[in-house]
């Protein structure tokens, strides 16, 4: 597809700015990044690459993310200088990408599962041996909001997964507060969430008019969600389960927590909104938030409740797993990175 | 609408067989009741009654349903001799149409909540003063699959929920072997389970794309749910919580269970085995049900796993609301209460 | 999947029914036509074949069709007498198989478009060289309102394409009646009919939220519908024109005509009742149809409107693009081929 | 609904931006305006007004659009002076309300129909009585790509239609060209085209699975187009039709154009290259264009394709029917009228 007028889609960064890569942009979750990276004042987006569609503009493939660059081939050798990569590719296809950009010098978001876990003996349980074990003492947990100090300096930054983005923003304020006994987390997500695979999980004839319960007491999010309540003191199993249900973009997780003591309702507005005030992206809601609210955007809507009936402790939370769970996230943390404005280019 | 050419759409049953009207037949589960009984060999569908739309065909409503009977207000006097009555009406609203039909010696199938629950009491305290407590002896919970023999000799049968439904098919083999020490229900429904409502809920542009949970830390549902497991021998505080989702018809329920003890996945598999071997409209599968594989039919499919990270049981449970969850197990009562064979009409 | 409970899932046909085969069951169309068999009083579905997914039963690519058979390779050796095969292969892959099926006595029913087109010469420049052009005499083109006598004796039946079933029945009153100056046919369909394709055009993620014309100005659809309407004394050069919207099945085709002479509202309505007068499944209605009203049924809904404005003449016809459009008019064609009342199985 | 943290809302205009009011802001169209000038650096939102909902706030109506301010009757007096105001009213309704605006001398974009047509016979026909005739005259018709520079100095500027704005872009070439000599525009909308209406049109389990005709040969769009293209020199009488398909925001025009003469595809592709050579918001592409693909954006796509087989030529015009179709438009036109960059708050 070409345009007769393309005058208009010229982007406007600061001169000066960062030089960002986008590794893996044919997929949804790499376009994304560069759609907002490419909009976004304070970083130059100077390459998209991919493993397929070389040659295309990526706006052929995403036609409203109206980014005219070319898909090339990875290549830094021809790139110049390049102060920042975000990496879209598969878990163990990433990790190379991510040292190479890393043994250059640039700083790195990854989006793939490659550099989450703190311990390498379960990454290697569910994802097979680790490309490049040696950098996984650089990499920072990216959920801006528990580790914003850190994802500032760091060299490496592991994107979180969507469903532990929801989960961890959605159990923090109950986990610091040694409140969990248990939990169940019931996961519903838009066909998006299963990427630009083309399967029977994805035609509309299939996924349409259906809700799917998938990866049935498998576990791949559930060490990444359980490392992060255990840094804020919770050590505890959680039972996670993801449902495929027929939308785009958006995810709600709705979890059901035994606390380990009574909360009254009062009780747990206050830890809520204690525990998010100032946050940009968070906003603690007064009614059970629908995805809808979030779409395309970088927040995180909660509603906390408490049932009297069973004593216990209701907490949805909603995000667009594409944004929020995946790709603004990645912008949120190389905004913090390079010192920029926390919601710069997402507001 | 009317037709050029109606010589297709006449009704083919038996001679002698009972007289059915449906009361409350121009919203959704009314609707598909008269569609079900229309085509069914062992029925002669009288008169389809409303409150609104007086004079139109039903098939003008509902054109898939190709009803050609006229609406017309509930007026027994006229109509003759009627052996059954499926009452479609509100709750609250249901009793006193139940009552009219009963007082004249024809069985009634209520589709409503005015008669599901044992302790009047409960009803109460969710819907208001009970119009006609006097029948409360009379009715029979219509979970034809725990309730089968006495439902064949009921003067009243309460159609359960779609939600129970789902719940106590998911459910009851675990009640029944005392093995629920906890249960969370995370339940997953279609825009029709709000039915013919025209709302913020159910508008495209708003419930598409939309994943809402709603009524949090209500419990109209639980009683019903908790009252069948107390029958079973159970008796827990239900944790249930609903979720508007964008498809038409479709309902998951997912049970997240605390056993008692700790079940091996063969026994687990051995338990629902049994439980339902025979049933016509229960079936086991090996893989986690979508909704679209029961869409438009009388089957429940569940798939029961053990979480040996959790110690919990998942139970996923998939019907279609409108069917199996309201209209087709009304239909299925029927045939019960008359003797038919269980899955006549239902094929 | 296998289900504890398969005592439901047998078929009932009169013994001494004719033995049937559907060649290519992993498809939408193949599946949809081997569940309308195996449910079908008349007929006995003895095996359903694939070119994948040998040895699974056809229940578990398609829950909802119920039909136990194993998938398995078109072994006609193997198989015993065959009556009748309906062949849902695609286009040049269709006409050996209808050869083998013929070769041993068998009718057949093909689904694809080897045998619709009279002009060899009009195949070719769409599809390549023909397969079998010997058996070209021996088809007959199956739109049963237009062909019903001739389809009884034939021993190959083409059946229509969908397109070409909406469009022809909308537009035969007025060719017969040598009323079609010029004509425009704006088409819209779900997405199941790309069929069991995996690629951009079915991906929830693309094709929903999304309406998109495709094959502009390309013309495999034109020759079949000019064909029919040249048999009813109307040569014209058809504007056709297809777009895909996001639904699962349902076609809907507006065709604008440019009447040769005014033609009054009720000349118009005269006209199309007489033209389907008995007909079974063509309904003409006083409201322009919507695709639901037709959803899993045979039934085609028209509607005519003379517009004064313009003068002009505009037709709606609405079918479901799998049942009408092809799989339950090949049961409709096969009824007729049997001597089996037109509508049997397809109530 | 209430945030806890509210910190990121806050607007950025230029101070000494000029002062604008959104009325009726309940609505889609409304709405979204105000979310368009909430964020938008050239205007200052400073009151939206509606007709229900009074006192609450627009963002907890819309989330997404998050706007902070309550909704309030429209009371000129009580807001002190007002530049611009955009009048989201239903037709009839509109008239009074854009003539207080511009009786204080604030200048107006009027949404509804009011102002569009400049024949009140035609007006007065569609919509009864007009409720401020004197102020015809005063009105410019708000297609920036046609009247960029009288909408620059208009007091009322009459927004187009949604159905009027895609076609006469997509036929404006042709008939500046005089090569129109007949048209048949078939369009196809999304459900939010139908508005915040609760009714069978839009309820997900009527409107879904679905495509619906609708106003059969009626008219009030016609005019509309008719009188822009009779402006561009081409009288002719246009054949148009609307379908809801079940998607939220998109909408696409398939144009049928009988030519004067013989239009060869190189001349086709230079007179709309031409037309449209830089247009900001128009595009002309290769490739017959997705509604996807304009998105929440204000772009209007148009694809020409000339038919060798019938000598048509065949146009595609594709836009956001909320965006382009209705407020980014109306953004667009206050762009225009008050001297920013066309593109400002849009790109």
């Amino acid at each position: 597809m070409s345009f007769v007028a393309e005058a208009a889609s010229h982007q406007h960064f600061e001169s000066g700015a960062p030089r960002v890569l986008v590794a893996g942009a044919t997929g949804f979750a790499g376009a994304l990044a560069a759609h907002l990276l490419w909009r976004h004042p304070g970083f130059e987006l100077v390459a998209v690459s991919g493993r397929s569609e070389l040659g295309r503009r990526l706006e052929d493939l995403y036609p409203r993310y109206r980014v005219p660059l070319e898909i090339e081939t990875l290549d830094l050798d021809r790139r110049g200088h390049i102060d920042a990569g975000v990496v879209a590719y598969p878990h163990a296809a990433a990790a190379p990408a991510v040292g190479e950009l890393r043994d250059r010098g640039a700083r790195v978001v990854d989006l793939s599962a490659d550099f989450r876990l703190a311990s390498l003996a379960t990454y290697e349980h569910w994802y097979g041996t680790h490309p490049r074990p040696d950098l996984l003492g650089e990499a920072v947990y990216g959920l801006s909001e528990l580790h914003r100090e850190r994802i500032a300096g760091a060299a490496i930054v592991a994107n979180p997964g969507c469903y532990p983005t929801a989960s961890v923003l959605a159990l923090a304020p109950l986990a610091r507060a040694g409140l969990i006994a248990d939990v169940v987390i019931d996961a519903k997500q838009g066909i998006s969430g299963a990427g630009r695979a083309f399967d029977e999980t994805t035609h509309l004839s299939m996924a349409g008019e259906n809700i799917l319960p998938y990866k049935v007491a498998e576990h791949r999010h559930t060490p990444e969600i359980e490392e992060q309540l255990a840094l804020l003191g919770t050590d505890v199993r959680v039972q996670f389960q993801a449902h495929l249900v027929p939308l785009d973009q958006g995810e709600l997780v709705s979890c059901y927590v035994t606390p380990s003591r009574l909360v009254a309702a009062a009780e747990l507005r206050e830890l809520f909104a204690e525990a998010y005030a100032g946050e940009p992206f968070v906003e603690i809601v007064d009614q059970p938030p629908g995805v809808r609210e979030v779409r395309e955007t970088n927040y995180c809507r909660i509603h906390a409740a408490s049932d009297e009936h069973t004593g216990k402790l209701l907490v949805f939370s909603a995000i667009d797993n594409l944004w929020k769970g995946t790709s603004s996230q990645a912008v949120q943390n190389l905004n913090l990175m390079f010192g920029l404005p926390e919601t710069e280019g997402l507001a």
